[in-house]
Formats: C-alpha cells, sequence, structure tokens
C-alpha cells in the first residue's frame, strides 16, 4: 500500500504554487508558476533517485530503471498545469500518485523487471493554448512539433516561445520514447463515483470532444441612435447559436454534452452594438456519430441564423479527438488490482479529456479514477477526500507493478 | 459663413493623435492620447486669443471675451474622447466647430456682446468609466464628483487618479460656472438625415437611457464531464436574457431600442463551463414610461430566467438618464440659423446622449446636427463629408452669434 499521508502532503506542497484566489490553482501551462512547479517535480523525483528525461514539448520523465534492460518502461503519469481558476488534482493527483508509486517502491525495496517512468504532459488543460492534451497529442503523432509552437495563447505569445521562456524545452525528440504500456489516474471530475459510493472507477473508455471556434461578424454601430432594424447585432447572433448548441445537445441526451466556455466580445463597449463575437463550441459523445452530428447541426444551423440576421459567421475547428476504448488487459489490470485490494469499483467512461487518450493510440494504456465531491472539476473548489486519493494511488501502483513484472 | 476647409484641416489633424486600426481613432477618455489631444485644443485655442480654464473634472473652457462685462458667456462645444474603435467626428466635430466659430469672428473682427466658451467635456463616451457624459454630469450637479473620481475602469485604475496621471485635473470648482446658454454641433449617428436629404437636424428632444449591468452567478465545472442536469450555465443564461432585452426593445418599436455591448465571461475557457457572466444592457426610449416598463420588465424577466435555471442574478443601474426636452429658445435660433442661410433641415431626436443633454438641466440648450454617412458611429468607419461638417459648423456659428448678440 502507498503512503497516503506523504502523496496528499505532496499535493498540498504542489498546490502552494500558482495559487488561485479561492483556495484552488492558476498554474497555467508555459507560465513562470508552471516551471516552478516543474522544477519541484524535478527536485523530488531525483531525491527519489530518478533521472529526468525532456523532450522537445517540455514533456517530463522521471525514469526508476527496471532489473531487465532490454524491457520497454511501464509509464504513468498526467499534468502539472490548471485551469486559470482551476483544482490542486485535476492532473496533479495522476502526476503525484505516481511519484508515490516509486517512493513506496523504494520503501520496500521492490525492483520491478520493466522501469517504472513517471510523466508530466505539457499543456493538458487546453486553456491557454488549444487544444488540449497538445503535448501528448504531439508525441502520438496527432499533430505536428511546428504546428504545437505556432499555436498562440489571448496575447499572441506563440507555445514555442514561452516554452523556452520558462526553460523547459528539452532535446529529446517528442514521440521517440516506446511504453510497455500507459496508467493515468485522474479524479472523475463528474459525479458518478461519489453519488453511487465507489472508490474506484476502472476507465473503459474516453468520450470523444470537438471544439469549434465561431466568430460571428455584425457591425460596430451606436447603442442608441442606430434603429434595431438596421442593426448587425453580433451579441444577439452569440445568444440564438448558444441557445441551439444547448438544444442540439439536449436532443441527443444523455449522451452528449455542450456549453460553450470561451466567450470575447468585440469591441466590448457599453454603447457600440457588437461588430463581432468569438466564442468555442465544446461537444462531446461517447458515439463518434453524435458528435459529427452535432458539428453539422451547430455549422448549418448557425450558418441559417447568421443569414437571417445579416451576419457573418466562420467555423474553426480547434480541438477534437474521437471517443476511445483502452486497452483490455489494461483496464483488466486496474479492475483486478481494485478487486485484490478491496476497494469497491465500477466500469466508468471518461467525460473529459486526458493524455491517456491519445498515448491509448500509441500504447496499450488505461485509467484509474477516484471520485470527487459533487463532482465538480474545472472550479477552485474542486475536493477530494485523503481516502479517495489513497484508493487511487493504490490501484494505479498494483495495476503498474503487475504489468512491469517483480 | 465659417472656413470649412480650416475646420476640416483641424479635424484631420486631430485625429492623428490616438489612431485607430481600421481608419478611425482610440483615443479613450483619460489615456496618454487623450492627454496630447487636450493639449492641441489647447494649443489651438491660445493661438486664437483665448484663456482656458480648467476645472477639477478636467473640463476645458476656452474663453473669447465679449464687450460687455456683466454679460453671461455662450457655452459651445462637446467633447474629444473616443470609443476604442471610434469615429474621428463624434464629438470632436462639436469641439473644433466651437473653436471654428471663434477663428471666423477673429478673421472677420466681430465682438459678441457675451464672452463665448468652447468645451471639451471629459469622459463623454462612458467606455472606460461608466457612466456616459460623467463630467458634464458632475458639472450639472447630476453627480457628486466624489463618486465620479471613485469610478473605475476595467483595469481598476480609478478616474480621479487618472485624470491627475495625465496632467489635466485642474482647480476651478466644477459647476461653478454659469452659462448664458449652451449649443452643441454633433453628427447624427444614425440614419435620418441622410435619407431624408436634410443638411441640418435642428434637436428637439434627446431619448432617455437606461444602462443596467446584469451579474448572472452559475457554477464553474468541466464541460465534459458535468452532466447536463447538473449544470449551472451562466452563459446559457446570458444567451436568455439577451434574447429577452430584444424582444423587449422590439415589443415597444419603433420607439424604443435594446442592446448588450459589453458582455465578459468568466473565466473564459473552452473547457470551462461560465461560473459567472457580466454585462450591460443598454435601453433607450424619448418616453421614460417605456425606458421604466423596460428595466422592470427586465429585472422581473432575467429574474425569473435564472430562478429557473439554478442561477444568481444582480442588477446595478450604472448609467441613465431621463428624455430630454431642449431649451424652445435656443431650438429655435438654430431652426432660424439654419432656414437663414439657407440650408434644409428637419426636427429630430438626438438617439444618442450627449453633454447638452445634462448641461440643459443647468442652462438653456440646443443643439445641431448633421448627417454622417449610412447612419454609420462607434465605428472607425465613421464618415461625413466636407460640406456636411461646414454647413454644420455655419448653423452652429449663427445660433451662436444670435445668441451672444453683437
Ligand atoms: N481532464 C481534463 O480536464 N482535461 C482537459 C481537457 C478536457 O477539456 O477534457
Ligand atoms: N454621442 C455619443 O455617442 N455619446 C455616448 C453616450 C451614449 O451612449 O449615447
Amino acid at each position: 500500500k502507498i503512503n497516503g499521508e506523504r502523496l496528499w502532503d505532496s499535493l498540498m506542497e504542489m498546490a502552494k504554487i500558482g495559487p488561485g484566489i479561492a483556495g484552488g490553482n492558476n498554474r497555467q501551462t508555459l507560465t513562470d508558476e508552471d516551471g516552478e512547479g516543474r522544477a519541484l517535480f524535478q527536485t523530488w523525483c531525483e531525491a527519489a533517485g530518478c533521472t529526468m528525461g525532456l523532450d522537445t514539448m517540455g514533456n517530463m520523465f522521471a525514469r526508476r530503471e527496471g532489473t531487465d534492460p532490454e524491457a520497454l518502461p511501464v509509464y504513468v503519469g498526467s499534468h502539472l498545469d490548471t485551469q486559470p481558476t482551476g483544482g490542486k488534482y485535476d492532473g496533479v493527483l495522476g502526476v503525484l500518485g505516481g511519484l508515490e508509486i516509486l517512493r513506496t517502491l523504494n520503501d520496500l525495496g521492490i525492483k520491478t523487471k520493466h522501469p517504472i517512468v513517471v510523466t508530466n504532459w505539457t499543456n493538458e488543460e487546453g486553456t491557454r493554448y488549444a487544444p488540449a492534451m497538445l503535448a501528448s497529442g504531439v508525441f502520438a503523432g496527432m499533430h505536428t512539433q511546428d504546428w504545437a509552437y505556432d499555436r498562440e495563447d489571448a496575447e499572441g505569445k506563440k507555445f514555442g516561445d514561452e516554452l523556452k521562456r520558462i526553460g523547459w524545452r528539452g532535446d529529446e525528440e517528442v514521440g521517440a520514447r516506446k511504453m510497455h504500456a500507459f496508467f493515468e489516474l485522474h479524479i472523475e471530475q463528474g459525479p458518478i463515483l461519489e453519488i453511487e459510493g465507489k472508490d474506484i472507477g476502472v476507465v473503459t473508455h474516453g468520450q470523444g470532444l470537438s471544439w469549434t471556434q465561431v466568430t460571428i461578424t455584425g457591425k460596430d454601430s451606436h447603442t442608441g441612435s442606430t434603429p434595431m432594424p438596421m442593426r448587425k447585432d453580433a451579441g444577439l447572433g452569440l445568444a440564438h447559436v448558444l441557445e441551439l448548441v444547448n438544444q442540439i445537445a439536449l436532443s441527443h441526451a444523455p449522451d452528449a454534452v455542450g456549453a460553450a466556455g470561451h466567450i470575447d466580445v468585440y469591441p466590448n463597449s457599453r454603447n457600440v452594438i457588437p461588430g463581432k463575437v468569438v466564442f468555442t463550441v465544446d461537444f462531446r459523445s461517447p458515439d463518434l456519430a453524435v458528435i459529427e452530428d452535432m458539428e453539422a447541426r451547430l455549422k448549418t444551423g448557425a450558418q441559417a441564423i447568421c443569414d437571417e440576421m445579416g451576419l457573418g459567421v466562420e467555423f474553426e475547428k480547434v480541438g477534437g479527438f474521437d471517443p476511445v476504448t483502452f486497452d483490455e488487459t489494461c483496464v483488466t489490470a486496474v479492475r483486478n488490482a481494485a478487486e485484490r485490494l478491496g476497494y469497491s469499483h465500477r466500469n466508468i467512461i471518461s467525460g473529459a479529456g486526458h493524455d491517456a487518450c491519445w498515448i491509448n493510440r500509441v500504447a496499450p494504456t488505461a485509467m484509474v479514477m477516484c471520485p470527487c465531491v459533487d463532482g465538480l472539476s474545472h472550479n477552485e473548489a474542486e475536493e477530494i477526500s485523503r481516502e479517495w486519493a489513497t484508493a487511487g494511488a493504490d490501484v494505479l501502483m498494483h495495476a503498474v507493478v503487475e504489468t512491469a513484472g517483480i
């Protein structure tokens, strides 16, 4: 069994870096705070006797040697970056849970056949740089590195430049590593495990995602002196399209969700009718056909709305991944571990995207989930209990060690 | 007749300060550019033989002496600040049109009985600091100066501090001046004069305005893993309320308008359901009862929408003025001037708010309007012809000189 207290202390220590304004964290990718968090993780890994690898996307790989020099490593990890108003566990639990495995194996003097590598994937959240899971996506060959380097944040700063600026652009070729398997522990970010009183979610699938950035173009004009029939109000167009997004998602209930989290209005002045609105529609479903249907209906519907209102509209796909089926052997290892340790468990579909969803394309992969309070995540009030964290890391360790062999 | 070429050259010279990105201007109040524009205006006024007064709200008063030492001055002016993506004429025409009167009177060696004072009112636009017409409002006793000094921009910088920073906080007590009359020349900012081919709008009334800042509170949560029924999506609440605003305004057509130009979404991340949205609803009508009805229906309707969705909602009135009836004698002076000069004209209601609307409460006041292309304003593409500018300033001069006496 892992040391739950040590894991919890490390979570709280990491949470001191990039504190939020309401008890959570703001440690967005490639900020100075991200750099600080990485440095702390590296210190801990080195103290646990690991060597640290760093690739050209800033992905970090802390390696504990195995007994078989030929054996490919078992990888385990998640991400240390957070949302602007994020929680202390989303991602972090998976990285520090991996580190806790190594510390526990050290304590017990256990050597595994395959090496174990704990990974911190760069820019999982996708807030500052769309899309989410950017660096694991490049690792898995889904995007080119050049394209990733060219992504821009809201201030026009490029991903590649910011990675270099914070000092975490490595030399190792991204994606060159071969994996025996990959495991990721993550909080559920939804309500199911807590409601059903289960300790562990055995993640069999991940739902797919589509991010469409919509730009509606109207005409800036005076809110007082422009007669109603002459208005080209991009803000009103936004309202109609947001209603449509909600209707489309509900029409596939309960197998789909949809919303817009990002909305920018221009010029954003109280007495100027919005001339432009840019927003991102997030649609998800475990069923690819449903995602494709939602995307298509968004485009047709928003086009019709804007045509009728005399507005221009453009669509750009800024993120997306297909639904995922995780590796049966790895999933079974997770289920067996939960069973063996006596934790209650159920199969679950991940509602969120994870680095594991991309890595599943290049290595046998599975995920372990633990509950979170009220299913709340991407919120500074995100919370889990020590017991949940401990159970999750326990199951993670047993699945990893079974896969790595003793 | 005024010198139309000189007026136009001055307009173009002023437009070089704080250029926009699309041919217009970004010379927002209390920015360095505002300071530069003020300095240029002062230089021109002093070259025209005026003395410059400056009050504690940064209002500028360029005085040309009259022949009767007892006579109260006739005031004329508007504002030099612009929208973030504003035009070259909104406000500026009224200030430089006033200056052109003084230059013309100098050329012709004409002395008026009453002094003439050309005024630049601070923060008419209300973009950076709500409400609009802030400094003329303090002058007219509608707001206290302390309250005005405490207004904050989006970055939390206070009006009073920024006024001092740019070096245009004067010593003269605001509102102490007594006026014989006030005249303001302004572009229409609407389409009526151009469509009807009239040179001059004789402004008899100004419509009233109500700015309600609405804050909708939901719950930040994950766009992927939060089930639809558990969402508290403040962005969807925004959509419903924007639809309501449009319906309310249309229900009073053609005597009312309504829209939201300012919308801020928090935390504004693609995969976070908006936990908070703050936006400002702008309702206008020439009829006070209509404004009151719209305000009341907004509150009741938005409350019902948010209650049903489990969202919180708060309302704050951040700006407002009642419909205005301008002074009959001053309005007649404008109409007579247009008639005498042979310009086609019609009575018109101002759709926008103007400093004249506040000054009308403390002095006999009227406005002159000239057409603008396509009725477009609060847009960098705002345009007028030289002939329109010349006609407007001509009528302004004749109305002012008739009122000031020779
Ligand atoms: N786990 C998580 O919140 N990932 C961010 C990517 C997503 O939006 O699903
Ligand atoms: N004239 C003008 O655009 N004034 C700004 C105040 C308003 O919104 O009406």
